[in-house]
């Protein structure tokens, strides 16, 4: 995961424009086969939106008196902002100042801002570097298009299921350099497609990678009619690879299954982690949680957007983004799938009195090195309530017992003939 | 507010008589037109009860042997029981002794003490005076008078909203000189009647001015086919002027939206307060809240009766009224109104996906010194929330936002068609 | 009860066999008439089981090479593992090691086991004195017998009331000599019977002497179809005499009127209580509690199975049970009955305002050494809450006053036609 992180950091992109055309491309060749590319031109109306031009880049700096090149967008992309308009020529060191963003709280650090729907040109850098600026003009020059006839561009891999039913994971993929916001959650997506694609599936899963916000808006129009109503359960992934505890913001709906199945992965795991009630602010949850559709979509992340000091600057690098944290996050979302996928209701088919256990080889039958007492706690819990009406995960948050232990007490119940599933469950990771 | 307090305070109040009625034609100058005062026949049924003779007093005093009155109705009408029957005579030490009432753990302070409806005669006194009695014998006077052809009388305003729907607030009127109980409420709610009177209004509001208990039971009595029908909310406003933070008790309903309506104001105003549940004991909301009415009225107070050492004595009087606390009183009950008046469930028009607020000049806009984030906040939410399910209020206790802002996001969002109500909401303070 | 306790600890029970005849036969003197002993006959199908087969003991010894009885059944009939199988003749040291069973932590103590389901033969004994062991070889003899032939024993015990709606009360009586668990249970359940044949009833009562699991088993057998729609409340008793606080496990139901009788009870009593949710472990609650017949059965003990050291060993002996806790039980239990007996929903003839209790004697009359604000405070909920939907178990909770003063409150009230019950309540206890 962190080698790809490393080959997509250096990439420009922005909510339109190559950067993100080249990113889908690397992507197909790292996922299964399937990644989907479109194009939706500029000027469309998408929801309440209209796409806007596209915008591409080739070159960028300002030049001292003495002609040398002090910022310089080959340098590092965070230093022109986004959708900044072309530009060339002198401009005294006033005029600069007023085009130019730092942070003086973080001097070294270069912070990352754009400008999609109004009209503007600036550059980033370090607060120290801005502070070192004496000549009284500057030569500008940013050599950027802005095409009407262009488009927007994301990427939708689809892996079919037994069911129509689908599981949605989406990650924004308009930031240039930054590596956890949202290189981390893009990689993490990448290694769960492949997880996925060996296991027999109830779900259909469907990954998208999007523009932030228009990009999320743009696939939703397109999509509202024929795929919305299968959508069943639903992530937005991001910030998976920084240091902090993971944050699991719920759905709109707050109880959503995904949203009890991520907080059970997550009490499972048995390491620290923060629940949050839904708010209308944050990534493309937004989007998929607006009233009108109010699909059942929370957002996965660690530390949260602007509560960590590398947010949105060029201190969020390939070194902030810990392998480790990449692969906890895969794991934790790997038990997320398995809870949904074995979320099922069963019916106990001896449900007068307890059956006896002992006959058919389950009592104090210890096995795979599972501790007995919490193996027959199991077995009794998922006996007693399963009436029909609660469902695995139901039992696993009543109970307090892990979801993988239940899942296995319920297969060994089954195969002795005592439980019965509605539904068939054939995932076996 | 003060000033009428000042001019209400002398006046020997009762559950009927002279006191009552001329308190009420005091009322009539300081209302706004419309205050009705009625007079219930002594005798009358209503509901369970009977309405007692109307009782009198002109003079009242107890004499010592050298002819002194030691004990004068005129210093201080608490000196006498309430609705203590006539007497006139000589009268042991011993026997006079069996009719005082004083408080030795606040021995400079007079209680305040009735008898409604088992005959009998008092005299209430500081303590420390009790103590001084020596003589053998005293001359005991009360010249009053219990007519059974008398009335109970009390007052009712009544202001027409755009609506039949009303608003209730009770004050109870029946107390002799004791400001903080009750003329505290009576004087903030005829400043709230001035206020009102200003508004356009969706609800009709309804001020009482009753004897407690029998006062309101005649009033429920006469007003229960007519009136009752139309009570969406009522408060039972009492001991507004004394120290201490605010003490919500709820309407036995205990989650009406005027309980909801008062927490949240109280929320707002950010300074420490105490919500209570309802229980039986209590002001008038015992009569609005029994089990056949059941209508969604709590009590709004300061410190609680009996939770403060003035309380029915002869300290609760002018110097315990602060002005600063009626004016507080008065500002939180306007933001109650303001809360009922403007708790509408809006339909967002734009509900699938965010609308684009910058295109319509809404995005980081802020607007009259509120903060950004807030008012962006407070945009997001409506719209996320308005799906016609959730009334305004709804969307202050689950974003934690103020109501003001919230109220002033939806008509920013409205007035540029992003948001529509079902119904109108002229009250514009 | 705690003589009857000492009559019957020295009997050698088990899930079947004589010493559960026994038993029952001296419980029959100590009940007040209508005990009926029921046999089902080993090999019987009884829901998911099989009834197994009689066992009794005759005599039970290990001698040591010079001859000595080292271990004797006569001594303790936990020296001998429940229902072991019979054995006669020479063993070494090292086999007759895997036969035995003790507690190196706790070496003074006999442990008690059983091994009903599968054959097996055992002696348990001190762990101090296993450590003695040095002789090359041991003289085993169990004179044992397993009849397939014979059957297994209950009691029941049924007081009809005025209606045929049930109250189950349930106790263990497989035990050995062991006096917590559950000759505690049985005596107090016994106690209780006297009391209650003593009280006009609404309910009829219905308690079991049942062995553990099997028995409770055979029970719902034999009665699922005739007595268990009958069944409104239910308690399995067990482990009332010794230290700790007593401690309530909910049914299946978590909030069954006899869950909340029960809690209401415990904080009645001021004492400090535990209360736990439902577990599917533990007595016979998990039987009654199994979702095909999920009965409103809970368990109430003092400290639970497990949690104290004498737990399952010789230490759990008459001495341990305490009279006084004996006594307290009994109490608790009358007072669960009390409220389930009297839990009605009121209506109040009067529910218009408050009705005037000055006129019918009841206001501030303090009766019977009761405090008059809390008298007058019961009074005021009784009628307040009276509306035909809350019964007076919901006064009691939402109150926080006793349900003791809340009954006698209704009663008062029902005596002067404030209050009418759709039922009728005559115990009189």
């Amino acid at each position: 995961m962190h080698a790809l992180l490393r080959e997509l950091y250096p990439i420009c992109r922005s909510i339109t424009g190559e950067g993100v055309r080249q990113t889908l491309r690397i992507l197909t060749e790292h996922l299964p086969p399937g990644l989907t590319i479109h194009e939706v031109p500029s000027g469309s109306r998408v929801l309440d939106w209209t796409v806007p031009p596209e915008w591409n880049i080739h070159e960028a700096y300002v030049r001292d008196a003495a002609g040398r090149r002090i910022i310089d967008f080959r340098r590092h992309n965070l230093h022109v902002v986004g959708y900044s308009t072309p530009v060339q020529g002198w401009v005294s060191r006033a005029e600069l100042e007023a085009h130019l963003h730092s942070l003086p709280e973080q001097p070294e650090l270069i912070p990352y801002r754009t400008s999609y729907y109004s009209p503007a040109w600036g550059f980033c850098l370090a607060h120290s570097q801005r502070e070192q600026l004496r000549d009284a003009a500057y030569e500008v020059c940013i050599d950027s298009s802005l095409d009407p006839n262009g488009s927007l561009t994301y990427g939708q891999w689809v892996l079919p299921g037994q069911t129509a039913e689908e599981v949605l994971l989406s990650c924004h993929i308009c930031h240039p350099s930054l590596a956890n916001d949202n290189l981390s959650g893009v990689v993490v997506a990448v290694a769960l497609a492949h997880w996925l694609a060996r296991q027999p599936r109830r779900f259909t899963y469907r990954l998208l990678f999007v523009p932030a916000t228009v990009g999320a808006i743009a696939w939703l129009h397109e999509h509202r009619h024929a795929v919305l109503p299968q959508i069943r359960h639903g992530l937005v992934l991001s910030l998976l690879g920084g240091a902090g505890a993971f944050t699991y913001k719920s759905s709109r709906q707050g109880s959503a299954e995904v949203d009890r199945a991520v907080a059970l992965a997550l009490r499972d795991a048995g390491a620290a982690h923060e629940l949050r009630n839904f708010s209308p602010y944050g990534y493309d949850e937004r989007q998929f949680c607006s009233p009108g559709f109010n699909l059942p979509v929370g957002c996965l992340t660690r530390t949260p957007f602007g509560e960590f000091p590398e947010y949105h600057t060029s201190a969020d690098n390939c070194d902030l983004v810990q392998p480790g944290q990449l692969t906890a996050a895969l794991g934790l979302l790997r038990n997320v799938c398995r809870v949904l996928e074995h979320n099922h209701r069963y019916q106990n088919l001896s449900p007068y009195g307890e059956p006896q256990l002992g006959r058919r080889g389950l009592y104090k039958h210890v096995g795979g090195g599972l501790d007995g007492y919490q193996w027959q706690m199991a077995l009794l819990w998922v006996l007693n309530q399963s009436d029909g009406q609660h469902s695995l995960l139901d039992v696993a948050e009543h109970s307090g017992l892990p979801f993988a232990l239940l899942r296995r007490a319920a297969r060994q119940l089954a195969a002795v003939d005592l439980l019965a599933a509605a539904e068939k469950s054939d995932f076996t990771a």
